[in-house]
C-alpha cells in the first residue's frame, strides 16, 4: 500500500538538526557538540526546575489559557514594551512552544498556498520547510553576506530585484543565524519601507536579541515607523536564557493579526505548559545578570573561536560561519572533524548558496572545549 | 490598514474553549467548571513535578530528540503493543505537545487541500478548524447518537452514503466527546472495510481510552487488519493521567508515514519539553492505580449526574450529553446556569446537528460538586 502523504508533506526534509540528533544519539566521551545552537550553561537559578518554588505556581496540570498565563503574559508585554520599544500589551501576544511555533503559528496565520516570502540569506535551517507546510514558497535572497562584505550595500534597492508579484512577505534573522549579522536602524528602514511600499508582511526571527556584541544595539523592527501593525516579532527564551529544553517562546503582533494567529495556535497545540511558563516568568524577572554574563562568556568563547579559525567575527548570535575553499571541502572538513568529536553543521542548509560554509556554534560547550574545538579545527584546516 | 489574513486562518473561528476561558477568567466562589473536560483529580503522585526526582531526569534544558526522549518512547511504544495491539516500535511515534497537535500533525502529513474529511459526529469541536487549518474540508455525518439509538445500525450503509469523490480520511473519537459513546469491534470491524475498500486514512482518537465503563473493552481500529498501516491513532496523557496542563500526548502511525509526520512535527514546533516527557513517563510507569481509582471514582459521578439530569448514560469518556428540547432551550439552560454559577459547553460547538444539546463534564470537580451541579440544572429544567 503507497502511504498517503500531503503535497505539503512530501515536500519537508528532515531538518538538519533532526538528521544530526539521529547521528548523535550516543555521543562518544569528549564529544564537542557544536552544529547545534545549544548552551552549556544551566538557565538561571531561579528558573531551574528544581529550584522552583512549586507551591507558589499558577495551577500546574489543568489546562491552561490558550493565548497563555496571563502573568507572564503581562510581564512579557512589559518586556516588549521597554526593551524591544514595540506598543504591545498581552492582547499582542501569543504564548509559543518554542519559537519554530512562533513561526509556524505566523506563517499559517499570514500566507496562502503559493505566496512567495523573500527568506534573507543565509538563513535559518527550517525556515522553508515551515514555511512549505502550508504550500507558500520560500525565496531566497543572498543577504547578510553582502551586508558583512559592503556595509553600504543598496538594501532595497537588492529587495526590489528580488520581488515578484506573487512575494507575500519577507523573513530574516536579527541578529542573524548563521552569520550573527545584527542590522543597523538604516539596513532594517530599508526593509521597512520596502515592507510598507508593496504592503508585505514582516516575519522578524529576534531570537538572538538579547546577543549582540561590542555594544551593538539590537533594534527590533516593528518599532519603526507603520510596521508593528504587519509583523511578527518572534523571541524565544531558549536562546536568550538557555532554556531550549522548556520550549517557551513568543510571538507579538498587532491584535488585528493576533486574533487570527491565536486561534491557529488553538487548533496547532491547544494550550503551552504553565510550569514551563512559570520557570520563564522567573527567568524574565530574574535572569539579568544571567544575561549580562552569558553575553560577556560569549562574546569571549566568540573570539576565541574565530581567531583560531582566521573566520570572521560575527556581530551577534553563537556561532561561527566559515566559508571554505569549495562544497566539497567544506563537507570534508565537516566529516573528518567528526571523526576527531567535533561536531559542525553543514552551510548548505542555511542556503543553497552557501555549501561552502560551515556553521560552528561557540556556546555549546564551555571556553575550554571550544578553545579544544577551535584546536582541532585549525589543525585540520592545516593552519596550525 | 486592512490585515493580511490567510484564507485558513480566516475560516476559523475560535474554539468553544478558548471563548469560554475568556469568560471565566474570574471565576466566583463556588464556580463549577463543568464546560471543559479537565479532572479535578492530582496527577500519578510519581509524575508531580514537586515530586519528580529531578537529579535522575534526562537532560532538562537543552534540546531534546525531535521525536520524543528516547526512553520514554520505548515505554510509551510497549504499551501500544501491549494495551492497543497496535505492532508499535519507537519507530511508530512522534512524541506531541498534547493530542489536538497530534491530530494537526496527522492533519498536516496526510490531507491536501480541498480533501473530504467524514467527521463522525457528535465530535470533539477542534477538529474542524485543525482540518480547516491545512485547507482540507469536514463533513459532518452524525453517527454516534444514531448508535446509541440503534445499535443494529448499518454502519458501512452510513458511511457509503455520505462518501464522495473528495473523501481522503474519516475521524472519530472512541471512547467518544461529546457523548461517551464506546464503539464495539463490529463497529469498529465496519469502519475499517470502509476504510480499506476506499482507500482512506483513519484519524482514530484514542484520548478516553482508558475511561470506558462497564466492563467494556476499547479497542483500537488499528488493531485490525489492514489498519495499521492507515491509521493515525492519537493519545494523550492529559485526560489519562489527569495531566492536561503538562502538555503531553503521541500518535502512532506506520513508519512510512510517521517519517513525514516528524518532519511536521519538527517544523511545526522542534521538540516537546523533556521535563514533561519525563513527568509523562513516570505516570506510565506507576499510574495503574491511578487510572483503576479515577474509572472507579468517574464512573461514580457520571451515574450520579446521569440520574440528576434524567440523561442517557454515557458508556465512557467525561460528560453527559443532554438533548434539551430545542437549541433555544439548550441556550436558556446553558445562560440560566451560567448565572447560578455552573459552565456548560454548548452543544452547536459538537456539530451543527445539535444545537439543542449541552455537554456536561462530570470529572471537572469532586463528586460532591457534580452533586450540587446536577441538583442546580435539575431545579432549572424543572425536574425538582
Amino acid at each position: 500500500m503507497k502511504p498517503r502523504i500531503s503535497r505539503a508533506a512530501s515536500g519537508l526534509r528532515a531538518s538538519v538538526f533532526a538528521s544530526l540528533a539521529d547521528r548523535f544519539r550516543n555521543p562518544p566521551p569528549g564529544f564537542l557538540p557544536m552544529h547545534i545552537g545549544d548552551t552549556w550553561k544551566e538557565p538561571p537559578e531561579a528558573a531551574r526546575l528544581d529550584r522552583l518554588d512549586w507551591a507558589a505556581a499558577p495551577p500546574l496540570y489543568k489546562y491552561s489559557h490558550p493565548f497563555g498565563v496571563r502573568s507572564f503574559m503581562e510581564a512579557v508585554a512589559e518586556k516588549v514594551a521597554t526593551r524591544n520599544r514595540i506598543p504591545a500589551t498581552p492582547d499582542w501576544l501569543q504564548i509559543t512552544n518554542g519559537a519554530t511555533h512562533a513561526l509556524s503559528c505566523a506563517v499559517h496565520t499570514v500566507l496562502d498556498p503559493g505566496d512567495e516570502v523573500l527568506v534573507l540569506a543565509p538563513y535559518w535551517p527550517l525556515i522553508k520547510g515551515v514555511i512549505a507546510t502550508m504550500g507558500a514558497v520560500p525565496v531566497e535572497v543572498r543577504f547578510t553576506d553582502r551586508l558583512y562584505a559592503d556595509p553600504g550595500l543598496d538594501v532595497l534597492a537588492l529587495l526590489e530585484e528580488a520581488r515578484t508579484p506573487r512575494t507575500a512577505a519577507v523573513y530574516f534573522g536579527n541578529p542573524n543565524n548563521p552569520d550573527g549579522k545584527v542590522l543597523t536602524r538604516a539596513q532594517l528602514s530599508a526593509i521597512a519601507e520596502f515592507c510598507r511600499r508593496h504592503d508585505l508582511f514582516c516575519l522578524a526571527d529576534e531570537v538572538y536579541e538579547d546577543y549582540a556584541y561590542d555594544g551593538r544595539e539590537h533594534v527590533s523592527i516593528a518599532s519603526l515607523e507603520g510596521m508593528a501593525e504587519r509583523t511578527a516579532s518572534v523571541y524565544s527564551f531558549s536562546k536568550s536564557y538557555g532554556m531550549a529544553g522548556a520550549r517557551i517562546g513568543y510571538v507579538v503582533a498587532h491584535p488585528d493579526v493576533m486574533g487570527s494567529l491565536r486561534r491557529v495556535a488553538n487548533h496547532m497545540v491547544y494550550n503551552v505548559s504553565a510550569a514551563h511558563q512559570y520557570s520563564a516568568h522567573q527567568a524574565l524577572l530574574h535572569g539579568d545578570a544571567f544575561l549580562a554574563e552569558a553575553r560577556r562568556d560569549y562574546a569571549e568563547a566568540r573570539g576565541v573561536l574565530a581567531e583560531a579559525l582566521g573566520a570572521r567575527v560575527p556581530d551577534g548570535a553563537v556561532y561561527v560561519f566559515l566559508e571554505c575553499e569549495s562544497g566539497e571541502a567544506a563537507w570534508d572538513l565537516l566529516n573528518r572533524a567528526l571523526d576527531r568529536g567535533v561536531a559542525l553543521a553543514p552551510g548548505a542548509d542555511f542556503g543553497p548558496s552557501y555549501a561552502a560554509w560551515l556553521r560552528i556554534c561557540f556556546t555549546g560547550v564551555p571556553l575550554e572545549g571550544v578553545r579544544r574545538g577551535g584546536e582541532i579545527l585549525r589543525e585540520l584546516m592545516g593552519r596550525s
